[in-house]
């Protein structure tokens, strides 16, 4: 897969436009999307040119939205436009809040009126919001209807809906009362009222709820699709599980981006220039390094203890790193536990107390494994205070650690955000500081 | 979510055995499930135990795999056996490797055979294989039927299968030549053949595929399911959606754990001991405090350059840090770039340039932003040398972080498992040699 995109780049840089064309004419549709992924925009809008003119729609749909973007970016007008216009709505939605208000009007004006008031009713739902990602062709079914009319429905309208195969069941005012599954629907007899049927939704999205939070409870109850309605509970679209795992995909690259403090690549790596990677990352490393002048603060503050029994230093990066490494697990379990619904703003003080049990359980092994070896480097009142602000750092990184993620929830921020790299600052500071008391009080110094 | 196993937990813990029931009673089969996540194992049984036995096979298949196998052991026997055949083949296989043997043969030997020899069968695949996931339950058509017949075999036989909504179309020996949805056959003519109907499937999957990669394409395909064939060619069975997204949570849940060097929960968060946390946590922290010593080692050889001038230590801790948040997000977008296949073993070369200009790039930004306030803790000399190491360091870091986990890969080790705590270890003693060899240089120190 990888060796695709490089075959098509050295294509290009040597200017083989013919060859080019050939080889991707070898490729199957997927395989062009795929390794568009990984060229630069100028290299897409000539891979894109040089495609089959039948091919350019499904390959346009098969690419990766960022691709997408690139692409209405790259062409010329015209074809934007009727590209755009052979997306779903859903898809519409999703690119004209992502590209400049300049060529969203643009592609927007240039729908038809149908389509276009479509999208732009998509685009009325909040940014995070499962009505932004619903599907608003849905085919819904009555409860009094027989079996065979559905199926007749299902056969009519079939090609025109997202899905067929969970069919929402509304009463007056399109209000949903169940769904039905078409197997179900299949399986029973013709004559059966839909109503007989049906099954309470596993799951009911409301066009206002969180994504995240959607493609949550959607992973959990195994559903291929479920319907998704307005504030009065009256049918709004559906959400399919394509959608359910492209959300969760999102959700999931961020959260590791978030988790070594830099920002999400828009693009695949390949495709991310160094100028780009230095941006998704310089922001949160200004912030970190800020924030690590505290150590700073705190060595010159204890500058002289320091001068006085220099060993001291010796042990600073090992204890600042176990006490990161520490609060890392700490953070990483507690983010995660909020993020399945395990833990909630109720458990803190809990989960306090089993992560300050758990971190004086880990600097006791610890303590008790690093007494003998650090006895090589300093004599043993030095492995003393060592070990005692091993145990005192451990039980201090995992209450940090467990914590600060659940704090940062309260008061509205991403939890994912405060993760790792955050929380070994914070600890990093406050284990000097108990360092260097443990060591005075032990060496009697002033 | 959260509320409901508390206030179970409650009513167990004040052993008000009828007010737990009647709770129960008003909750849905899903909350239930929901709620036993949290229970831990003697609780667990209790619940189920004050189910309605209607309800408890319902339970039971609704609930997470861990759930059910703190289930299968902590309930009589007998009772085990009847859930344990009242799953699907594939749930029965996943649950026999990851209980003892002793249960698993108890287990298996009370199943019927022909649902004993289906299990072992699953049960051959390799540990990690799409075999062992699939679902041998699978409604195959032949080219040469009629959509009529088709759906015939769809509405005698939708109810015995995984899933009626993807039909491989299968030749000679069970050969898959291709699939068709139902929706197709639905909107289709009666008359007409399957053969004319059926595409190229977009993914097929082989028995001995790895699972995450199998769950990868999946994914990036936007399939419900998908064919599994043998080395042969010929049709095994099928993968759900929901099965690859219950791969790829697992997945994600494993690398978030070891990206932080702990090991993945087997049970929630709250059903985990304290001490079933340590242990998760104990083995990677040893490890990284063993490697730890190796920056004591470097501050031991420098310490009398420390000696001479103390105020160097007072970076220390900044200087580290830094280097490994710019390790850790140059591993992160690596690890990431690798699993969804933009990077490959070919590009070594390519992604050490990238990160090392990146890295130049940062550390230049930092070491100017860095710059006037290190001249306030320490003289102008002292600061030249901390930018210095700042810009080398962050160089060296981002070349560490990246390459790291491709070697990692070469040599077949999982590349979630060296990142960051490792990386920063790596970073951390090497980062200190440089800091000191610059302060000799610029100081003119012996």
């Amino acid at each position: 897969m990888v060796a695709e995109h490089r075959a098509i780049g050295r294509l290009l840089q040597r200017r083989e436009v013919e060859n080019t064309g050939a080889y991707l004419e070898r490729l199957s549709d997927r395989s062009v999307a795929r390794s568009m992924r990984q060229l630069n925009r100028r290299d897409l809008v000539e891979v894109f040119d040089l495609l089959a003119p039948v091919r350019r729609e499904e390959v346009f749909r098969l690419v990766q939205d960022s691709v997408r973007i690139e692409l209405l970016k790259g062409l010329p007008t015209e074809r934007s436009e009727t590209l755009f216009a052979s997306l779903d709505p859903d898809d519409r939605a999703w690119i004209c809040h992502r590209v400049p208000d300049s060529l969203s009007e643009t592609l927007l004006a240039a729908l038809d009126r149908g389509a276009r008031e479509l999208t732009l009713l998509l685009m009325q739902y909040g940014p995070r919001s499962t009505g932004r990602v619903m599907s608003p062709h849905v085919l819904a079914v009555r409860a009094a209807q027989s079996v065979d009319t559905a199926l007749e429905l299902v056969r009519s309208q079939g090609e025109q809906v997202e899905t067929v195969y969970m069919l929402p069941v509304v009463g007056d005012a399109g209000v949903v009362l169940g769904v039905v599954s078409l197997r179900r629907l299949m399986v029973s007899d013709p004559r059966t009222a839909v109503g007989d049927l049906m099954t309470a939704p596993a799951v009911v999205m409301r066009t206002d709820q969180d994504q995240e939070d959607a493609a949550l409870s959607f992973r959990d109850a195994r559903l291929i699709a479920a319907p998704v309605v307005d504030a009065d509970g009256r049918l709004a679209g559906v959400l399919t599980v394509d959608d359910a795992m492209r959300i969760l995909e999102e959700a999931n690259a961020e959260d590791a981006a978030r988790g070594s403090g830099s920002a999400r690549l828009r693009r695949s790596y390949p495709a991310t220039s160094v100028l780009d990677l230095v941006r998704s990352r310089v922001g949160w490393l200004l912030v970190l390094i800020v924030a690590a002048t505290l150590t700073v603060n705190v060595l010159d503050y204890f500058e002289e203890t320091l001068a006085q029994v220099v060993v001291l230093a010796l042990f600073v990066p090992l204890l600042i790193g176990t006490g990161g490494n520490v609060g890392a697990q700490s953070a990483t379990t507690v983010v995660r536990a909020m993020a399945v619904g395990d833990v909630g703003p109720g458990d803190f003080v809990r989960v306090l107390l089993r992560e300050v049990g758990t971190g004086l359980l880990l600097g006791l092994i610890l303590a008790a494994v690093g007494f003998f070896p650090a006895t090589f480097f300093a004599d043993r009142s030095i492995a003393i205070v060592v070990c005692l602000s091993l145990i005192a750092i451990c039980v201090l990184a995992s209450g940090v650690g467990s914590t600060t993620p659940m704090i940062a929830r309260r008061i509205g921020i991403d939890p994912a955000v405060v993760s790792a790299p955050f929380i070994s600052t914070i600890v990093d500071a406050t284990g000097l500081v108990v360092y260097f008391l443990v060591a005075r009080a032990v060496l009697g110094l002033g």
